[in-house]
């Protein structure tokens, strides 16, 4: 018996290829909680300039904006805030890992029973 | 609506980490079809010096055989079978991936609908 269990990674694909996975997902996701890019890569120990990258990128890849940004505000400090096509695509990303996990820790049992 | 797909790509690990994924599969369940590396190699298109470092590698990794390799035979040319643990191997890969084929298919009619 050899002992292994099943490891995955997902990402989200429309017809043009690779739309995002898990880092993306992470920084979108930070976003949405903490309202500016600037604080959610500080948080995520990611640099700026990159999450700012990837995210122009897929907002170019996919033809739709993923935040609205604006300057000023309750503090001055400005913020983001996801659009809507940038929540609808977090949700599905959400559903599909949360679905694949499940599947993988079932079949991760059955793997180590068999 | 951003229309999106689902896509993944799956692999095993030991605790010691990764042991195979999707090529070393391709090329296990050619050999368990035709019985010879040196063949399985040629109808995959794959460097024969190629396949057999990763076959060693896993095997190292797993401290298991996965082949099991006789000269001569009936037309003298030699042949390798897979080990038990090597179909094993196999058996865990082919029970995953067709899981998650089915889970992403269902998902995919999900994220198309929603």
């Amino acid at each position: 018996l050899v002992k292994v269990k099943l490891a995955f990674k997902i990402w989200l694909e429309s017809d043009e290829g690779y739309v995002f996975g898990e880092g993306p997902f992470n920084v979108l996701q930070k976003i949405s909680e903490l309202g500016t890019l600037r604080r959610s890569t500080e948080d995520l120990g990611m640099s700026y300039r990159y999450a700012w990258g990837l995210i122009k990128e897929i907002e170019h890849n996919l033809g739709v904006p993923l935040l609205k940004t604006h300057k000023g505000g309750v503090r001055g400090g400005g913020g983001s805030v996801l659009t809507d096509e940038a929540q609808e695509l977090l949700k599905k990303y959400q559903l599909a890992e949360k679905t694949f996990l499940e599947i993988s820790h079932s079949l991760n049992a059955e793997l180590a029973s068999s």
